[in-house]
């Protein structure tokens, strides 16, 4: 087994995201989230953004039809594909917990990339929402059920599947244990994975 | 937190009962699986085989129609009612591990159960219901995908949802890192839980 890769995906308010830092922080590992939109930006040469822009917006497939016409790839898939070779090339340079991104799917075909997903009870990610992220919305449960659909359409457009697909994992975790605690069930997984398929 | 309660939904051929077994033995605490038959005829008065049969099929909606006006419940409902029945009242009663029977799903407003998906990629499973379970089949694949279509009916009949949708389950496993090494991984989680949604 080569680096030690895991890639986190998350639904919003879940915590994914501290659990994925707390967790490269105990492995001494490198961490990316928002880290990744100003590596795209150099690799690409797109300006930062440009890219944060194209990543929240997923291409129309009227715009995909258009772009089969014109042989150019719009701004979203441009941005996916400078991403995904990032990822890839992270992966293969050094160890790291890479949060989001459809990351899971960039590197479906690369067995020694752990997988795993996190989720909580929705009112956990409100509380966690309102008090922690301090976002404000008048109706939290609406708000953060948007924010999962957005997830969940880019991962359908970008990696064709469905996002939250037990077996695009090898670990989902319920995050209402607690972060360190999530932290620590994931780092028991990851004692016994050697990759390579296992 | 009162008994220790874990259910345990497992894709075919996964190891999903053979890690519960384990687990139940390392807790010292009882496990339900085939053993629920004899329970839930013992609590219906139906026979054993009845019970194993009628939990087999799920009741066509033409059937449930018939009911609906003979208002007489078909087999399978009246096994599966049994059966949530005896599960509740074990959840109550005792410690224990529940395989399979939309445990999940009967314990969904108890708190206290933890739910455990196993799952692991296909190649595994083929090899374990070919060489473990010692099953003949002509076409592995064939074969254990209808074994899970057949679940996921079931759950979805009688579960009002989706077999294998994440946010049912406060952890789901991908066992191809070995039994015992999953069996670790719920221990784990388990030491974190507190139910009550923590």
């Amino acid at each position: 087994m080569g680096n030690t890769v895991i890639t986190i995906a998350r639904e919003y308010g879940s915590g994914g995201r501290i659990i994925g830092k707390k967790l490269a922080e105990e492995l001494g590992i490198s961490f990316y989230d928002s880290e990744m939109i100003m590596l795209v930006a150099k690799k690409s040469g797109y300006t930062e953004d440009f890219v944060r822009k194209a990543a929240e917006q997923v291409s129309m497939s009227f715009l995909y039809s258009l772009y089969m016409t014109s042989q150019e790839l719009p701004a979203s898939d441009q941005v996916f594909i400078a991403t995904s070779n990032v990822i890839k090339e992270l992966a293969e340079k050094e160890s790291c917990v890479i949060v989001g991104r459809c990351a899971d799917y960039v590197l479906k075909d690369n067995p020694d990339a752990l997988k795993v997903f996190i989720h909580a009870p929705l009112e956990k990610r409100i509380d966690r929402v309102k008090n922690e992220y301090k976002e404000q919305a008048k109706d939290y449960a609406a708000y953060i059920q948007k924010k999962d659909k957005n997830r969940a359409s880019y991962y359908s457009y970008f990696a064709y599947g469905k996002w939250g697909r037990i077996q695009n994992y090898d670990l989902c975790v319920n995050s209402a244990i607690g972060i360190e605690q999530s932290v620590d069930v994931i780092k028991n997984y990851l004692s016994h994975f050697k990759g390579g398929n296992n």
